[in-house]
């Protein structure tokens, strides 16, 4: 009975946006319903997997141990793979759907010795259907970096690879989608706002600029996690975001792209949510690098080939804005310590801000600046214990919103963060739409 | 200076085939140069990160433990990702050189303010070359297929899947290759041989045969290993087999498919000669079951789009003829046990013959008359213990080499193994050059 529930709100979800595709464009009836069917299935699948999975990584030894949890028992780990695995598939067999039809054929065998001999038995072929060169190569395209990336992310779960491969690897694996965009669309200019008003052939440099979103996707996902649920729930929370974009875009001239984008983004919607609903505090699993990196490159894919990664960029803002509050830590303008999740407090049940200690009197200039400036916007908490040592909560997004609401449970912590992720895909919708026409 | 061997070897055997295939079409020049670099580039990556990574694999337990060694050290275990990836990665890399070119282009600024603002800075775009729809598709969706075969491959390795994964993955896998092929190609006509001589339209069972053909390639090399460098041995006796029947066909006008096949294989034989090197006996790794479906994915692959896939399964005569043989205890018509290994004698440092036990009273018809027709081709070797329970050598070509040529050292046996496949393949060329003229 417990599992009813996701299954209803799932038909219901997919019910309401499938009804609402279809209503926008009747012409792509049966393109929507079959997407929905295949989604609905992905979600079953993911369901189902993942509980009789559980045992399987257990025993061989794909772990983690819950680090805000009292009981310190060993959950499985890098479960993102199930979840990546199932999307594939799913877009395996349904890549078919939208380029081929069975057709009625006839067994005509030709005889070569004489032309009596003829058998005309009906049999099933498969055939093109109104079949678009572009959408075929750019899905294949899209597909293949998403699975080098889920490939990679499953190895680096197990090997833990180094901090160079992050940055080389999605780079990499972006190249069949670049060379899919060159083949195929090859539209590098951009149009700079007012008061410059032109647009401007980037050239090359927008190639690098494409691949460095690859790169950033699927990194930025990777530096807000570390509690339960939160990977997952931004990355539903963005899909989202992107769905409803799309459903309003469906309508304009270029509704080619967004359909695109709705044909990977409902399955990833629907595979997340039951990746969810076992990594939901208190997790059962965890889901590790495998999910960041398979996130970030769908939505790299979707912003890429879908035309609007600035738009898609729209969506990062807690990841931006996590990033940059990061860097004084990561480039070691003051000091970072090895790990910089809250601190739980067993006694409490609740997260505390962790922290880093500095030697004012060591800082450099840079460093200095930072802290002055977070001070300033109370990003951070300072507290001196010697002359020579300071400690200061760490520079990332769940400290802040600790400290910020006070020390909170796991859950409630999440639900924060999740909250401001909601209400940035508000500004940039509000940004998208109403602010861009003063700066265009 | 020992590693320098292996280079040498691999740069006369590069030189030599894109030497020999830039003779054959001379017009083709930059792309060999192309793949041979690349290749090369793939074969020194994988030789360095193989040891680099070795340690990570034991660190991370994905290890296994040398049946056939004295010491029972563990041993780093589904190394073929890392020649999966590196493939994976240099193919992705070569993509754009076939299908894109460096283009000056203009920095050119249209302002919609005034014409009279206009800067043209050089600046260099990517366009896309003389570029065939149809190879591109087919090299993307080969990689997809090869990409989640690698995928799936190792996550069979670190969670040991069922069978019945084994058997439906591939299958699953190879849907975006079959897509491709059916918007393509699409041709789904067959010859018969003489005396029928007529062509005849199998339709979607072409599309059947295609898929089991990739279940086929995939589990084939599966089941004929377990000793130190079998499964890359065979795989690069194959492949090498297959470079050479492309190099032939290249001047033939159906050259395109050829060359499609080139590109794959060059770059598959260079990351499997690396592994070799540390596969070979005494093996410092294993390559796991990611290896074995890496392989037989891009045999499927290349066969299916070159369409070639007879000649193909030619090339698997003793992989077939081991199928065939071990069909009796897969389909349990005689006893099968866990493992059907030659065991291995640590006081003789030998390998000698696996057996299983039966009892004659309980075997079935089929079981019977089996063993009858294994008995008339000495193909085993019996032993009885008592009335109840008689012991007879284990259906495997593996087993076979043992019992004709006696027990031998398990890197003998590996050459037996690999002598036999070297001699398959060249009745292969026989069989598709010779006695082909009598059969079509």
């Amino acid at each position: 009975m417990k599992t009813l529930r996701p299954y209803l709100l799932m038909f219901t979800f997919l019910g309401t946006t499938t009804g609402l595709a279809v209503s926008l464009s009747p012409k792509l009836f049966i393109h929507f319903l079959s997407i929905g069917i295949f989604s609905l299935a992905g979600f079953h699948v993911t369901m189902s997997t993942i509980p009789n999975l559980k045992a399987k990584f257990v025993k061989a030894k794909v772990t983690g141990v819950d680090m805000c949890k009292q009981n310190a028992e060993p959950i499985p780990e890098a479960m993102g793979v199930i979840a990546g695995s199932v999307f594939l598939i799913t877009m395996s067999l349904f890549i078919p759907i939208p380029f081929l039809q069975f057709d009625k054929s006839y067994l005509i065998t030709e005889n070569f010795i004489s032309d009596s001999l003829k058998l005309n038995v009906p049999i099933i072929n498969l055939k093109a259907r109104v079949f678009d060169d572009l959408q075929f190569e750019s899905l294949i395209a899209a597909l293949l970096s998403i699975c080098c990336m889920v490939l990679l992310g499953f190895v680096d779960d197990i090997l833990d690879l180094r901090w160079l491969h992050k940055l080389t690897l999605p780079t990499i694996a972006s190249f069949p989608l670049l060379t899919v965009y060159a083949v195929t669309y090859n539209c590098t200019w951009v149009l700079l706002p007012k008061p410059f008003s032109f647009a401007l052939n980037l050239g090359i440099f927008y190639y690098v600029y494409m691949a460095m979103m690859a790169v950033f996707c699927t990194n930025a996902i990777n530096i807000l996690a570390g509690i339960n649920g939160l990977e997952v729930g931004q990355s539903l929370i963005i899909s989202l975001s992107v769905l409803i974009f799309n459903l309003i875009e469906i309508t304009s001239t270029s509704w080619k792209v967004h359909l695109f984008s709705i044909t990977f983004i409902l399955p990833f919607i629907c595979v997340s949510s039951a990746l969810l609903w076992y990594n939901w505090y208190p997790a059962e699993i965890f889901v590790g690098d495998t999910y960041c990196y398979f996130a970030g490159m769908t939505f790299a894919v979707v912003g890429i080939l879908g035309h609007f990664s600035k738009t898609m960029l729209l969506f990062f803002i807690p990841q931006i804005f996590n990033f940059l509050f990061s860097c004084p830590q990561l480039f070691h303008f003051v000091p970072c310590p090895r790990h910089r999740l809250p601190k739980y407090n067993p006694k409490t049940n609740l997260m505390n801000n962790s922290h880093f200690e500095y030697n004012p009197k060591q800082l450099g200039i840079i460093g200095y600046l930072c802290l002055k400036f977070a001070r300033l916007f109370r990003l951070c908490h300072e507290q001196t214990i010697s002359p020579n040592k300071v400690i200061c909560t760490n520079f990332t997004l769940i400290n802040l919103v600790i400290l910020w609401f006070g020390p909170k449970r796991e859950d409630a912590v999440v639900r924060i963060l999740l909250f401001i992720q909601i209400a940035c895909s508000a500004i940039a919708f509000f940004l998208r739409y109403y602010i861009v026409q003063f700066i265009y």
